[in-house]
């Protein structure tokens, strides 16, 4: 199974409920590597932010590094602003388990400490693993959803759910 | 103007809350100190837990260490399982900022890689400047409440909430 969702109108409904949460002259506005990257250039041009755009490779932050068996290559995280005392909306395509925030979080408190990180995602899948939770989501899902959901881009952007194999184990 | 509420009610809907989300022969329970120790020894108690309770402290994490003086004295954090695929219940009394907890989680993983972490306060007051969220709270506050939320305790546990003088900003 397999089904595709209108990301346009996803992200014009996570535009709409940033904008009173933003001051498009002081906020600034973080990316995840990939999937984040190609979301916040979406918000952060319809959104009119001022601050240029960072983005973060927490490729070598994440907890299950030796699990997965990631090779990563070597992207240097971006961040062109000052952090110190900053608005920041950090954002990312699926929130899951959220250690990949919590590895986010401290890459961000690596730069500086922020007066605030919110949370923005495309689809909030549910089966949190840590107390994270986004601020913003264009999609709730339940957390008992199998499958993958992956977000294909940067052009068009298209959002992918492989729903389990029948007798698959999610 | 001050305000008690009744903890031991506020501490019977918790373990109402917990006690389908916990196998009492596996699940493990942390409370950060001082007054998310109190409220960590109540609910464990009362959940029957197998596994010793575990007790953080978070001072030397703190990421306003040096902005708000802090001359903490020695108390080491004693974690007496192993965290590496356990199920774990962090417990505080308040969640405000959502810093504590970051620092509390970055702590748990300095000791392994635990399976999960929900997150148990007494009191929710809002006003968070992280993506961090309670799993469970017995009270959810307005982040637009001012004044001080306060656990005093250990015998007995009183939640005194010291509301900003008038005139004075919150």
């Amino acid at each position: 199974m397999n089904a595709d969702w209108d990301v346009s109108s996803l992200l014009e409904g996570m535009v709409r409920d940033l904008r009173p949460r933003v001051d498009p002259e002081q906020t600034a506005m973080i990316g995840i590597f990939t999937g984040g990257v190609w979301v916040a250039q979406a918000l952060h041009h319809a959104l009119g932010l001022n601050t240029a755009l960072g983005r973060l490779d927490i490729s070598f932050y994440r907890d299950d590094f030796s699990q997965i068996g990631l090779h990563p290559q070597v992207r240097a995280s971006d961040i062109p602003f000052d952090v110190n005392g900053r608005s920041i909306i950090l954002v990312d395509d699926v929130l899951y388990t959220g250690r990949t925030i919590r590895a986010a979080l401290n890459e961000i408190f690596d730069y500086g400490r922020p007066a605030s990180v919110l949370l923005a995602v495309l689809v909030d899948r549910g089966g949190h693993e840590l107390p994270v939770s986004a601020d913003i989501a264009a999609l709730r899902l339940n957390g008992a959803t199998g499958g993958q959901i992956k977000l294909r881009g940067p052009d068009p952007l298209r959002l992918e759910w492989l729903a389990a194999a029948p007798g698959s184990v999610a």
